[in-house]
């Protein structure tokens, strides 16, 4: 994580005046080709983060690792992907970090995955579901570009026929019918394991709350999070004009072992 | 992490249908008293996470291991704690993880500390600045009690004479007056490191961008983070009556590399 | 509205530098006992709004006409009032003002209906509906204490019978099953008025919704407001901790006619 | 108001299943031209609000009386409008409605004027003041557009020469600097007043709060709203993607009479 230097196979991140971002490996002998002129990779290679950086024209470009939000908002996708204040907030929640076994569906583009393997590391393991081949595979291709794929367990299958593991740690359902597959959660998760979903409507909500009473889950948390950007004018300080007002409701409960009745 | 059963030396939090937390570390021989009966430590060992004990008097709590969420509510404090939301968007946002070496400062209560501890586990370090020797005390027993302290450095020392590391991937204010350290911070981060900060009043904000415009930092953003619990009732979903509305407000920047004029 | 003198009659508004508020109607003889000492009417009448009074004892108390936000969040009442922030929406997105004839239902203790009176003026008229009589006696005398009731005509009677006027500019309903009337409401509207519901979740939402797209309603909105206030601190600016966060959902929509086949 | 059918001269709001609205005043022999058809506004005189109309190619288009929201919404501006929500919670807040006599300044558009004419009636007052001709001369003719300009006297002046009023119900400042105003204000008020101001930044907001505290006003109040619209689906219920973040936040405060010390 911590050289200085940009390396051949790093992640980079150039961040132009204009505000425009490009993200992508470095290669010796490749090119960036921006719309204010080009940056060759061995230009790039064995500079120090935080350089700025010119192309053949001479229009500077920031030279930054990028952050995972950075990363994940980066990625090759061709879904929904899960935003990082959700992220921060599930792993806070459901206790995710280093030596945790995470179960997660679907994979889709690998957003949160990344986020998963980054933080469970190598002593840790993300077990990740998707049905659909196409899809897994941008999410390995996302995966390896950032070397993480060493942490995860791509599964390609429908979840509606169970979870491979036991004793998972947390469970983490991003699919539209989460209720489904509540007793399938319960099985692959330990007691007092975290399970959590994020749902776009207020109907998928109540129909998984309505799950979770019949289910042995207890202790359901419902919350949603709104961020709010500041454009940052000492003088001028205020709220940025418009905002994402939704991305999800994000439902919490924990594994409970069901009582003998006596 | 990973234990099926409560064992000596554990933390657990009992939740009871009152909604009542009790969050202790095991002991044997110890003993709960809750207003609803009492609980002995010796009856909890042993029994599975996820588990529902009753007090003498037959009242019913559940067994649970606490989140880090729950961790960093529960702890003992007599500062206002960095909340989990905002914790949960500093790791994302400043790409903490395993292997991270993270300044911080001031510690307080040790809340925050705690989940960066956590996150960077083992193969990363925190060093954490607190200038009141009674307030590292409490910090220093809160990390203990959960095991974290082996990941911590604790410096007693006011953040005015500088800081002792170099080369550090990330660094974190929370403290009245940060623009008064911002060279320090800039001489202790590694080129593209990420700066943080989080302030309460809009007035602290503006000061705080007025001197990131002098210093070596660019890529400044300022951000809020509003959390909304829903009651969680399938036939009657709505949000709670009242929210926590203000922590703070966040700001993000990067150490930049000052360009020598050609 | 616009004497400038406190005078026998009028609704008055005590404040206290300890932010107690009273307020009530002067009444010559009459006395306000506060923990702060006593201040008699008579030394009210007469004295101009905006001057400071002092009880025997010395205490300061501010003197000033009530706003309409503070007479409706100062009622008598045994239920939930609509929020001055909705009843301004309300007005703004349903046309309401001199001249305009509005029915609504349920009377309750008389908030929104206060606001409505106040707005339509002796001009317009509100027709509210109320099937509790005891209810119903509440919300006249906090109209009849404000000198409001004769721009209202209150009715004792359950709505599923039908509401008795006809080509209303506008209708509100604050009731529990809104869906169960849109026949009715249709019925009382003038084509192209305005038809309004206050809910607090999102289930009766999603009813009310369902209910407007089988009927001759159209322009369907839904929409809620967050109101955040902040401490009035010039050099330490902030939000308030805590705010209200949920009142209920608003739904507008528009009557229309429905097109005969040809 | 309130007749049930659109005549010469009435502001009609035609709304087509695209959701393209337009608005427009009702003028014998005159026609609308759409992306999808022509329509002559004598086919449109005589037929009743809510009916839907037809272009000459057959693209059906709602007939409606536009709310006071959308007439605010819809007219001729260069300004930055105040919203409709805003312009509520204003009239709530400062006890605006039949009969109240209000200065504001600066008119701009003439949106905040438009609101505030039709709640006072013919019974009350708007005393607006702008300083350039032009844009005083778009108000007033969006004002005259809706025959609301008999309700308002416009004046063509810099509010720094102060106001021409005295006694004022209540006066509002949607200017830069409302702080340099606040001694004018106060003498144009009656004593209790309502004074109010809208600003975008948090800086303007400190310093009128300082200047407050130096003033003859009391009682403050900051605050700010947050409008969310739902996609009104009752299957799938959810926030709009994004809203509106800033639009400003509003002070609110009383005129008061300084003690004379004794």
């Amino acid at each position: 994580m911590t050289t200085s230097f940009a390396q051949e196979g790093d992640i980079v991140l150039l961040l132009g005046k204009d505000k425009r971002e490009f993200m992508f490996r470095l290669q010796a002998g490749a090119e960036l080709h921006t719309h204010r002129g080009i940056i060759r990779h061995d230009e790039v290679i064995g500079h120090r983060w935080g350089e700025t950086l010119t192309t053949h024209i001479g229009y500077p470009y920031l030279l930054l690792q990028p952050s995972l939000d950075q990363l994940i908002r980066g990625i090759r996708r061709n879904t929904q992907i899960v935003y990082p204040k959700e992220i921060g907030y599930i792993i806070v929640k459901m206790n995710i970090g280093p030596g945790v076994r995470i179960i997660e569906a679907g994979t889709g583009s690998g957003g949160l995955t990344i986020a998963l393997a980054r933080m469970v590391g190598a002593t840790g393991h993300v077990y990740t579901y998707e049905a659909r081949p196409a899809m897994q595979a941008l999410a390995r291709r996302n995966l390896e570009r950032l070397g993480l794929e060493g942490n995860v367990t791509f599964h390609l299958r429908d979840i509606a026929e169970g979870f491979e593991e036991q004793e998972a740690d947390a469970l983490f359902l991003d699919v539209r019918e989460p209720w489904l597959y509540l007793e399938a959660a319960h099985a692959a998760l330990r007691s007092g394991g975290f399970f959590g979903a994020l749902l776009p409507t207020t109907n998928q909500v109540s129909a998984l709350l309505a799950a979770l009473e019949e289910s042995r889950f207890g202790f359901v948390e419902v919350e949603e999070l709104l961020l709010r950007a500041y454009k940052p004018v000492p003088q001028r300080l205020r709220p940025e004009d418009r905002m994402v007002a939704h991305t999800g409701y994000l439902v919490f409960a924990r594994s409970l072992i069901a009582q003998t009745p006596t």
